[in-house]
């Protein structure tokens, strides 16, 4: 049994405002909940309708975890989705809501500034784990990683960052010089990055498709992919891949 | 003016069986069309509200193109985006429907083995375009590239392809050996990448995020990117970016 206050605190999760103030999020769909329960992030319950809970019930991966069965009704009210899987998670993201700028000073970053798609930004997310970041800053315009969208295509990434740092782009570009990083901006008039040695520690910056990198950004080393074709650029998440594998896997 | 049989008809082109009957598609959005536009391909027809038409009638890519104002409702009861710019295109999609693999045979391929998400295919076709690869092979099980959400997710590229083709499994795999190509899969079990020397002419095959790669392409040498951290796996488009930029620049 689920109560109507508990409906109405879950569906109030869908807003960026009510996440930070309870620091907490749903997750809906069942890979993405066991990639969750994977990385040791603290889930707090699972809601699941009749016909998962075999499966739920069955999974190692949930043991830890209270469970609590919905009726289809009250999962469809609850769920952001079109076509609900009918399982919920709610997890805490309390460990990123202090996550400070100074924390990150010995490792190497990725930093987004302005990425407002949260398929994207998601997709970008699960780049970076992939490739061993641990660390990423947003500039303050970006959009929140844990709306629902960013954290499904983030495939559960998400729960593996130690540090998930909105901040403004003054303080980051101040943070950058004061740890002397080798920082490098993702632009299409950028050199070649096959040209490029990188040393630790190093900070990529991107930035949106629409506008690219703001001004603050101009300033430090640009690179860019080499292009064979005619098409005009490359999907955000696409560059972060292919960047971050020529930085981290071609030394 | 625009007649209510006209308007029929583009609304039938939401559908996979109108697009292959009238051998036409829809396009939406100034930036998407713009790109299209620059890619010498059959625009047939500009439909755009009053709002747009100052904006479409000075760019000069648009010239050698008819155009028709519509209103505000006839262009919402076109468009199948939530939010529409208020700018349509018809384009044609003659030129992929007489595609036969034998037209392929002395370029490097792109292959993909069910891959159903129209985004994903999208931000594929865009890849390939930025390395060079203008042809490209799906299993009959794909997702119909000329849906708007992949035209969109392609911004324009499918239009730089010389070659779209879809075929069955078998005769791919006949045609690769046919013309001795070096076929590459990716597969999260294959060899690192890194360690591989790639000669012309090679094929690229990648499977669905969902279901990988089906039994019939098993017996090809399998590739993988270097993971260094804890998650599963990249998303396909990023995967195919990285692949595509190892093979294509790193030679």
């Amino acid at each position: 049994m689920i109560s109507k206050n508990k409906i109405k605190f879950l569906q109030s999760l869908s807003l960026k405002k009510n996440r930070e103030k309870y620091q907490q999020a749903t997750l809906e769909g069942f890979r993405l909940i066991e990639e969750v329960a994977n990385s040791e992030t603290n889930i707090e319950h699972i809601y699941c309708i009749p016909k998962m809970i075999g499966i739920v019930s069955n999974n190692n991966l949930f043991n830890a975890y209270e469970k609590t069965m919905i009726s289809e009704q009250e999962c469809k009210a609850i769920s952001e989705t079109k076509n609900s899987q009918g399982i919920i998670a709610l997890a805490s993201i309390e460990k990123y809501s202090s996550n400070k700028i100074d924390n990150i000073n010995n490792e190497n970053i990725l930093i987004l500034d302005g990425v407002s798609d949260p398929g994207n930004l998601g997709t970008i997310f699960r780049n970076c784990i992939w490739f061993g970041i641990h660390s990423i800053i947003l500039t303050e315009n970006s959009i929140d990683p844990f709306n629902l969208k960013c954290i499904r295509s983030g495939m559960g990434s998400h729960f593996y960052f130690n540090n998930i740092v909105k901040e403004n782009s003054k303080k980051i570009i101040k943070h950058l010089k004061k740890y002397n990083y080798n920082t490098l901006v993702a632009d299409l008039n950028g050199e070649n990055i096959n040209n490029i040695n990188y040393k630790n520690n190093w900070a990529l910056v991107l930035g949106s498709e629409a506008n690219g990198i703001s001004s603050n950004f101009e300033a430090f080393k640009k690179v860019t992919i080499n292009k064979i074709g005619n098409i005009e650029s490359l999907n955000v998440s696409v560059a972060s891949g292919i960047l971050l594998n020529d930085l981290i896997n071609k030394k």
